[in-house]
């Protein structure tokens, strides 16, 4: 596709670094903005930058925000005896989707992983370790990392670190998604489910 | 999902404007922009604006173009005695890609659509008669709107256009798509297809 205009091919080279962004979504996207009035893509750039220079992490928990604490950490309304570990602030949206988690969030930055080179240090475990420790009314430590060896390990690391600490850790379960397909399961997640089974 | 910080809602509504992009895709593209270092962010940003802001139609045949000519009218290799006419600069895009078609393009713009209340007036249908009556060594103006409804009915209106010029005027083929399967082929296809047979 050497025959494009050099402008646009620059911003196909940008929308393809996107995240689900092929080549010819890029093309799908970039022909839709130079369709629409100049406005929509003034609009669309000046969201981008502005997101990028507002939102930075939350000071308690990393989550976020454009001030100091984010809306879970101010608001008065969270279970604070309940602090649930996730890899990424987008995952604190999803949760929060669910309407029914109420208690308070800690976002790692990602898991450990010695074959990127991502140690303890590089992620906010010493900040979740203290704020755990000065925070008396917390009682559990909910691990929702990704159920992957990254996430597994880290979450046992996690466990390791907090044995000292008068919390329980606890571990998402595993089983089947709902609305899924035992025929379709894997392997190892069909094992899980059965090894976690329940009694009615 | 009223939790977001302001410039983050911002930023999700602008990328939920973009076509293929929706609520979940949106999120992803945001987190990742976020994640990323803010040069990529300015990058992005500046390329949508600088795309927006330097294409314009080509003056001759309405692709996109930086400068006055697009670079299919500008080469010295195209066959000038064919013209394409297609949708949108995007199907310039597809018909290049193919690697064979070497003649000229003309873009009108979109359709016919007298719901949409899009008449002639709208798209480049004046442009491309004088272009064609203007330039004795068109030979043939190939239509190459959509297979639809207001693709065929502005197929024909161009058809009818120009019966008074001397060139031929052709339609791409109906049929089956390649790799496809006549199981879950349409009814409409399976008999253009079945109507347009060929002997070996």
């Amino acid at each position: 596709m050497a025959d494009f205009p050099p402008s646009l091919e620059r911003l196909l080279h940008e929308l393809g670094k996107l995240p689900g962004v092929g080549p010819r979504s890029a093309l799908r996207v970039a022909f839709h903005l130079l369709r629409q009035p100049a406005e929509n893509s003034q609009a669309l750039a000046a969201a981008v930058l502005e997101a990028r220079g507002r939102l930075k992490p939350c000071k308690e928990c990393f989550n976020l925000t454009e001030g100091e604490k984010c809306k879970v950490c101010e608001s008065q309304g969270r279970d604070k005896t309940v602090i649930l570990v996730v890899e990424d602030a987008s995952d604190v949206a999803v949760f929060e989707r669910t309407r029914e988690f109420r208690g308070l969030y800690h976002v790692l930055g990602g898991t450990l992983s010695p074959l990127e080179g991502r140690g303890p240090s590089d992620l906010t475990v010493d900040a979740l370790i203290s704020r755990v420790k000065k925070s008396p009314e917390v009682k559990e430590v909910v691990v929702a990392t990704d159920p992957t060896v990254e996430g597994d390990s880290t979450a046992l690391y996690l466990q390791q670190l907090l044995k000292n600490v008068k919390v329980s850790v606890t571990r998402l379960a595993r089983g089947l998604p709902s609305g899924g397909d035992v025929d379709y399961t894997d392997e190892i997640t069909l094992l899980k489910a059965y090894e976690n089974r329940k009694e009615f």
